[in-house]
């Protein structure tokens, strides 16, 4: 039976996710007719909101985001030689699930605090169902190699609660501004993932060879990279409609910082090598860290060379991780974040904020207008009814109340935004991994360490799913002489088999 | 001569393309000036619909559709260990080739009934064009490897013909609804696919080892395989503009169909094989299905929970289908659907279909609105002057006048398109099979299936186009030993190459 | 310190360009918000255009030119074998960085000529910015294997400069219409690249055996080249926005000439072979010689068949240039233009050129209407104030006032673009060309021709990134047996790497 455990669990959750569809979901607004319409009301300004074409307004970036979360993202963890399979396939399947839980977890929370009848299933649910995903694919990558398809059924079932938790601190407690989800999406992720990967850790998943690109995996790996780098101001500007100015801004800010960012992780990458070679993986990775670092930033008025900046800190700050942290987080702290998330999401994530945080203390209607800062800040609006209230609407200025806080204020809330998010991240994934570790979650044994061979029906027989190495153990055979010219790692991986015994 | 037949033939068709175009065809009334539009006219409402911008409102899904089709299809099929360029190379031809011969067939059968002075080439007929050409693909894949490339010519020219009937009894004389083409295209293209491939059955296709995937070759062919499945929302909503409510529902269907099919495909590859492997031609192809099976069904109320289940049924028949079907029907109906269109197009089309029928059956103006009804199910509209359009006239609601079809009624004649569907499919790829199985087509010869080497200039001589079939060889000859452990692959390969000669 | 020539040569840059953001460059108008906008004033109609959102207007087919230089481009040039990482990996930081550079160039001249007080980035200008990169890569990528990355930096630095000045003379001065590049973008960037690969001829360059592709190389850079020629339209189209008649027209013809294009390549690449083979690199990038020939006229009404006729002429001219005229070009001009530039962009760049001359003398408002005849056309509106100005103006048509040209007129300034655009673009070429060979720039040692090895940090050591030649090297070592059987090949390296020694 215990081959039928990982159909069984995932059976079962599926089906629960289809009974909970049936029971709290139903089509959002937009998507029904007009008396079926929960936020139709007398209010005349709502009803008119509903006759917009949302999918012409949100599809095109929904549909880059849907890019980036299922064949960037998947393709980008096609780097190990031997679990490029396991690399893409896992998370399409782990992306797939967390995405319509997601939905669910977010969902619930959401009617909760809005006291709808139902989940809205709309197109903004589902551009946050691909969040979710991507936040739990950020987590699982730290683990990638090492992580079971039951631990990441585990993963996709636990981690979109603590999101969705997370993003009610954020947007309705904090009411923080996060565009491109540096606090939401990448601190969250890196820090739940660090955390789950910690509790995870094994000293064995350290040393195999097998846990080494290849030439032709880090071909495909870098195609995932590159579209996730080409998307990434949808991922960042999706939810900036229906205000287009602040959109407009964001796809400037996020361009930028994704330019200098690539192009500054070449020049460190170079420097930092010994023989001024560059190392594929911070092509890959840091590359996007730009992207990440504009996050929180990119709606506000960064400016252009600010943007440029930021973008350039965040690859420059990503390279070094690469090279550097990641190491130490190794050897000294037990953790091993083999995909990086901490270079890529946890640190440029910090940073983003932080500089978000700066420069929401010093925004003034001076340079966004009222409606612009409000539109950025919510929680900035005059309060109803009080004096501001009425002398802004006496100058014919649109916007919905909020709570009158000063720029210092909202800088001060956006810091706290940052300790909410690590504290619920750190606690989630602790949690997370504490339950994953179970026996029953099947963790890889030693020899199916970053290794398609026990998971996946391999065209050619189980040796042959690295070319290279099936001819030079071929070669080591059929030559009658001994061939081998990396005797330790064989020696390595017949104790490991030996073991595993 | 006979190496010139293939640029000959082709470049008949071309050129008649090109003066069929010249006698037949114009710019769309979206793209001429006011003064050259044909459906201008004293109608102020006909001339306001032409005022719109169709690019903004069609583009981006049509841009969507044609990735799917030109890339992720073609990518699709590069699956085969040893025919990867002629997998993605002869798809890109043949769908460039129907796709121009699809403008023409469609055009003129539609110019015909709407009384058009001529072919109205726009962004819809060319989105149109892309899904013959998906079609042609769909059909012509079910013989990859054993299908020349002028026996690939013969299908661009037949099929875009009984796929522009199939199109005109459908949407014209039955009236159905499908938005995702569950009989369009996917029942369709794999009913003619079989007819086709059972036509030009041949034993030698079934018994080659060549007909296998590579670890690479299977990474290549899942790109194109996740990026189907990402587009496919586009793909099943696109012609649902100008309607953005009915749009939003088919998005929402096609995400959630999908999403669970994918997680389905896995839990069930896994449960079917004896070791709870995963196979990756189930990944590749399964994972679809669930966009398949929601196509009809799309734009009506399914339910979030309802497209989920369809979804998950779907990708669970399509993958028992590879694991049982088609071993069953090479074995005993003589039909080597080597790309498994039964399995992703065929059952699942059906069962969308049928499941458009159920749902279709049931629909009525309290779930859908008036105005909704009519929107997705055109002949249930009130005839034109009767009591039932004067009263509905009186409440203010817009429609374009119907049958006053039924719901039962609409439900029989989506059966009724089914059948006809089939029907003409089967005729068609019979036609076509026969034609093209004529020695003039040149059908392979043994030695050339599924194998690029005597269609393409390989890069490094003929024997390398599989790095280790190549090497495994070199090793063979040079070692002076008889290293092959595949004595009876080799022998099979000798005796092809002697009876071809 | 010759390492780190790189990183501080390019940090510098970088440096430089932030600097210069600082200084000159704030968001544009339609990013900030209304009391901050330079064009807004007292005319009305002015101030109503910076209302539009010209994210939802521009941004879907930006993202797809962006997919096609950040992607589509590199990964077209990922095709040596053995030089698969730089091919992606620096075409990826030479658009980045030139990217950068062109929103500066291009905005400085910009903003003289239109007298503002600084450079507005916003959707147009980043999308220009792309333009700007491609053409530094088709210039670079003729060099693709022999140039450094610090000559690299160097095209970025330049091009962009003499890219901004053509960009003036077409469209200020001689004021001809070019929507898909014939001048601006293709003839530009294939001469100009000629004229520099011109000036860095090396024997050397010509004679290694690596500059071949592999199975796999081939296959990854198929990838490029059909993303490129799946959203060309899209290039070619969107600065047709706001005019969506016009830009209509566009897609249609672009998509035709691409599909025709597509399909005769592969006619004329098998008739050009004695065995009727197809050769890859054809497909790969004659296909999108449709796309380049349509370019200039796709705005025009060249009609569908026309279109399709274009089309075909340049897929048929670009693959006989790949097969005839670029090994003249080697041998006799000693241009070593190794992606075949020329018979990319050149000659098609040409072609369409001047088929858009053709057109355009023969263009009257019979056919365009008037309005649409002067937004195709600009400089074809009457002159202010002008007898026809006030005719046009009673009969209601609304226009921006030009030079009241006519049609011949204009077609002989459209024949002067394309010698204004080779004459500079070859200036610039031998000017850049003469810069980059200067020993500082450090021009590739012999042995690091079309090799990885000493710029990335390889995955398996530096003999690895070809799987088959590590091997087979391997294969001549171990089984001590002369079991080379490219002996040629052999010697050819090792007096390489003696050279250099």
């Amino acid at each position: 039976m215990k081959r039928l455990t990982f159909p069984i669990v995932g059976g079962l959750f599926q089906v629960l996710i289809i009974v909970l569809f049936a029971l709290l979901a139903d089509y959002g607004d937009h998507a029904v007719p007009r008396h079926r319409r929960v936020g139709s009301s007398s209010n005349t300004n709502e009803t008119k909101k509903l006759e917009v074409n949302n999918i012409g307004m949100y599809y095109p970036m929904f549909m880059d985001v849907h890019v980036m979360i299922f064949f960037g993202f998947p393709y980008l963890l096609s780097f190990f030689k031997r679990f490029s399979y396991c690399g893409v396939a896992y998370a399409f399947f782990g992306a797939a699930l967390s995405a319509q839980w997601g939905i669910l977890m977010s969902g619930i929370f959401g009617s909760l605090i809005y006291g709808e009848p139902h989940i809205q299933v709309n197109i903004l649910s589902i551009t946050s169902a691909d969040f979710t995903a991507a936040v739990a694919l950020i987590a699982y990558c730290s683990t990638l190699g090492y992580c079971s398809t039951l631990q990441l059924i585990v993963i996709s079932f636990f981690l979109p609660i603590f999101y969705a938790i997370n993003e009610i601190v954020l947007f309705n407690y904090l009411q923080v501004t996060d565009p491109g989800g540096c606090m939401l999406v990448h601190a969250f992720g890196a820090y739940y993932g660090l955390a789950f990967c910690k509790v995870l850790y094994r000293k064995d998943s350290t040393e195999t060879t097998k846990a080494e690109p290849s030439y032709n995996s880090d071909l495909f790996s870098l195609i995932g990279s590159i579209l996730l780098w080409i998307y990434w101001p949808s991922f960042n500007s999706v939810f900036g409609a229906p205000d287009y100015v602040t959109q407009h801004r964001i796809v400037i800010n996020t361009y930028l910082g994704l330019a200098s960012s690539a192009v500054v992780v070449f020049l460190v990458s170079s420097a930092v090598n010994k023989e001024g070679k560059i190392t594929m993986a911070h092509v890959q990775n840091a590359t996007l860290a730009g992207g990440v670092a504009v996050g929180t930033a990119s709606s506000m008025m960064m400016y252009p060379w600010g943007a440029l900046l930021v973008g350039s800190i965040g690859g420059a700050v990503s390279t070094l991780g690469f090279q550097f942290v990641s190491p130490f987080l190794v050897r000294h702290l037990k953790i091993n974040d083999v995909a990086g998330i901490h270079n890529l999401h946890g640190m440029p994530g910090i940073i983003g904020a932080v500089a978000g945080a700066i420069i929401a203390a010093q925004a003034e209607h001076e340079a966004y207008g009222y409606e612009g800062l409000y539109d950025v800040f919510g929680a900035r609006a005059p309060v109803a009814n009080s004096t501001e209230f009425y002398k802004l609407q006496s100058l014919g200025v649109t916007f919905t109340p909020g709570e009158g806080r000063s720029a210092k204020r909202q800088g001060l809330f956006q810091l706290a935004g940052v300790g909410a998010t690590v504290g619920i991240a750190v606690i989630g994934g602790l949690v997370n991994g504490f339950i994953a570790r179970l026996r029953i979650f099947d963790p890889p044994k030693q020899h199916q360490l970053y290794d398609d061979a026990d998971f996946f029906n391999l065209p050619d027989g189980k040796e042959s799913y690295s070319t290279m190495e099936f001819i030079m153990t071929k070669l080591g055979c059929n030559s009658d002489k001994n061939t081998n010219e990396n005797p330790e790692k064989n020696e390595q991986e017949k104790e490991e088999l030996m073991k595993d015994k």
